[in-house]
């Protein structure tokens, strides 16, 4: 009996539709990448293991989609490992490669392997698939795209303010207008902690402080006081609960707070030439706007962090996000390259773009004449006609078979077409053809020797 | 101790100029599939394994990479198998999902699940990576891009002529002239065996058929005696080793020698009105040619069966083939769906484009305009220059740290930028700026409040 087919949970098929809007998307993203100078490398969807695993954590190496060796996979595993019936200890004898679990790995792994052949600094991006086998929910899958543009082999803030303008320019061209773009660094987030005596429990105070959103000022306090940092210390961080008013004002009063800190000062001097360069270029719709809260991925950036969130009123995490990292490559042997970034959130920027209707309507059409099949003869001067039109751009397309002209007229609709081309028995001996608007209803009668007049009026 | 990285074998990386060089393909590819009105689709890189396993015989089994199911995948063993330490038996046990192995088994099942949402005929287009466990070799990788196009659910002989119209228009497109879209249709060749009385033979007869242009007539004779041919039906086959001259006259010869066979009758039949129509409609580059020793995919076409070789002089096997299939959705419950479709080789497309040196030119230059680092406030006034230029569709860049100029020189020629802008203490201050053509080393002053008119000059 034949099987009733499924794919697998947290994956999706694209319907040429949805295919159409994200497309949309990647192709505004991509213009613009490379209208800053970014250009795209594209890295295998598997790597060896051992270029993937221990780079996430623990639980990002359980995550890692692992890929079993061919063959007589089993005939490698010695007794001892076998008889231990342990998935742990098994699973690195019976798989060499894995899936691909970000794009920041494997682009460290690709510049230390063509080191030789970059021009740096080396402004790179890349849009493809990741695999996790996170338990799959609404808006999160096992198989997502991402979207990563970063500069390597370059220390210069320049490259952190382009990075907002980047982002500027994407929001703007999707017309996702109201972002705010959110912007932190991890040197005041260690400075703050360095004065007020906590810092040997940076980790712990930063993530507390993220939470200030969700669980507001006596949350966080709590949570603080919790994780062992003590009273004075949490009293000395008032400052930060009631930073609020213009990025300048903000500037200066973490100017007096991180005073005795060098590590600190220079975070809010790294901040101000940000804040500065983009009040002096301009942005087109999205607000820039310092968040001393902000800490995502902090184990891992070192200088700014970035993160985007949707526009007020629509209700959806954060849909870009990035920062600054010194040492990539160093896992793989390169020292000393630096290296800024920002990623794209596809999924949530499509959802977004959904919610507000902001998908251009045009995105609906996939076909802009449709030829109707009246006998095998018509067929084939319609087919003629069609050539003409498709040299020209046009999409056309002649409906395949001499069905019902009801149902023909049916497959037109469905598919959106705003023009219907009628060339039957009569119009084949007059060299003619009937040319039907399908919004208005208007018919308008060509000649098929004068193609050109129908194409110019389209 | 760092990692020295190694890709997989049978994968590669893709730099940022081979990207511009197959994103050329693609692109010319996609926008002819969409002219033709064929749509995109996109399937999940892995899919259930059982809707996998089965389709491609036991050699396809072997080579599909599976997936280690995630978790405490052992425990989920039974003890009988286990103790069995056998790959084959144990595979199935901790192994859900695989890698996509062609694009056409996910297709079927994509029709299938979608089959209430789809307006028949489908027209649909795929360009997506496949994985295969091959033995790696020159030109043959174990992730490479298939790129295909199918009409399903029509049974209509245009969507076979529209098909060797694409192929043409898109080898015209490419530059890649002198290509030769071969044709055959399985009934006919199912018609020879049945008039030479070789009825059950037919694989074995065709097989054999297919080896002419490497092993010869005599070698073909050799093969057919081997396999149980008897002579005397090897004698009747005589007329295929000399089938020469016009599509026309193979044609009638074709139709004497089958006039005896109702199948080998319909195969003429079909292949007629597909010769016929073409000649009628032309092609722009390509020749149409009529092979029947061409057994490509014998046991899954049905009618017509197409395959296109590049131009003379260039040695590469075929660079596209494909063909009709009377049941694709049928191994997954959906009965009578008839498919015709091509697909693209891409890997071999790019290898002959590369030897014919047929990529233009312009996919080197990966950046306009490229300014100088002359400091920072300097750097700022040359971002906001860049700003206007990338506003206006070009792609600009600044130099970002403030290095040796012969440096900065060098990175511009690296990335071959055709203008190199120099905006330096001087200029700032004469609110000005200095535009080199890396050609002809010409240099020219315009203002920096006058961007429109470099930017008109470029």
């Amino acid at each position: 009996m034949a099987q009733k087919p499924s794919i697998p949970k947290g994956t999706r098929d694209f319907t040429p539709h949805e295919i159409s809007k994200r497309n949309y998307i990647f192709d505004i993203v991509k213009t613009h990448f490379q209208n800053f100078g970014y250009q795209p490398i594209e890295t295998p969807s598997f790597e060896n293991s051992d270029t993937l695993l221990g780079k996430y954590g623990e639980e990002g190496d359980r995550l890692i989609f692992k890929i079993l060796n061919s063959g007589d996979f089993i005939s490698k595993v010695d007794d001892v490992t076998y008889s231990s019936k342990n998935s742990s200890s098994l699973a690195p004898k019976i798989t060499e490669k894995a899936l691909r679990y970000d794009l920041t790995v494997p682009f460290a792994r690709y510049v230390v392997m063509h080191q030789n052949e970059i021009d740096f600094p080396f402004k790179r991006y890349q849009i493809q698939p990741v695999w996790r086998a996170d338990r799959p929910q609404k808006g999160r899958f096992r198989e997502f795209y991402q979207c990563d543009a970063d500069v390597v082999g370059s220390d210069s803030l320049l490259q952190e303010v382009e990075l907002v303008q980047l982002y500027d320019t994407v929001f703007t061209a999707l017309q996702l207008t109201g972002v705010t773009i959110k912007l932190n660094n991890r040197k005041i987030l260690a400075g703050i902690a360095e004065v007020i005596g906590a810092k040997d429990l940076l980790i712990d105070f930063t993530v507390a402080l993220d939470k200030l959103d969700k669980i507001g000022e006596e949350g966080v306090k709590k949570e603080m006081r919790e994780k062992g940092i003590s009273d004075t210390a949490i009293e000395k961080s008032a400052p930060l609960f009631t930073l609020k008013g213009s990025n300048t004002s903000q500037l200066d009063s973490l100017e007096t707070l991180l005073q005795n800190s060098e590590e600190g000062s220079k975070g809010v001097a790294e901040l101000r030439y940000i804040i500065e360069s983009i009040d002096e270029l301009g942005l087109q719709t999205a607000q820039l706007s310092i968040d001393v809260t902000l800490a995502r991925g902090l184990n891992y950036y070192t200088g700014a962090i970035f993160e985007v969130s949707a526009p007020d009123g629509v209700s959806m995490g954060s849909i870009g996000g990035g920062g600054r990292y010194d040492d990539l490559t160093g896992i793989f042997g390169l020292k000393n390259v630096s290296g800024v970034g920002i990623s794209f959130g596809l999924d949530r920027i499509y959802l977004v773009l959904e919610e507000l209707n902001l998908f251009p309507k045009s995105l609906e059409k996939s076909l802009d004449v449709l030829c109707l099949n009246f006998g095998e003869k018509e067929a084939l001067t319609s087919l003629k006609l069609t050539s003409e039109l498709r040299k020209s751009g046009i999409k056309a397309d002649v409906y395949p078979s001499n069905t019902k002209i009801q149902k023909q007229f049916k497959y037109a609709n469905n598919r959106k077409v705003p023009f219907v081309i009628l060339l039957g028995t009569e119009e084949l001996s007059n060299g003619a053809f009937v040319a039907k608007n399908m919004k208005t209803g208007e018919q308008k009668t060509y000649r098929l020797d004068a193609v050109g007049t129908f194409i110019s009026e389209l």
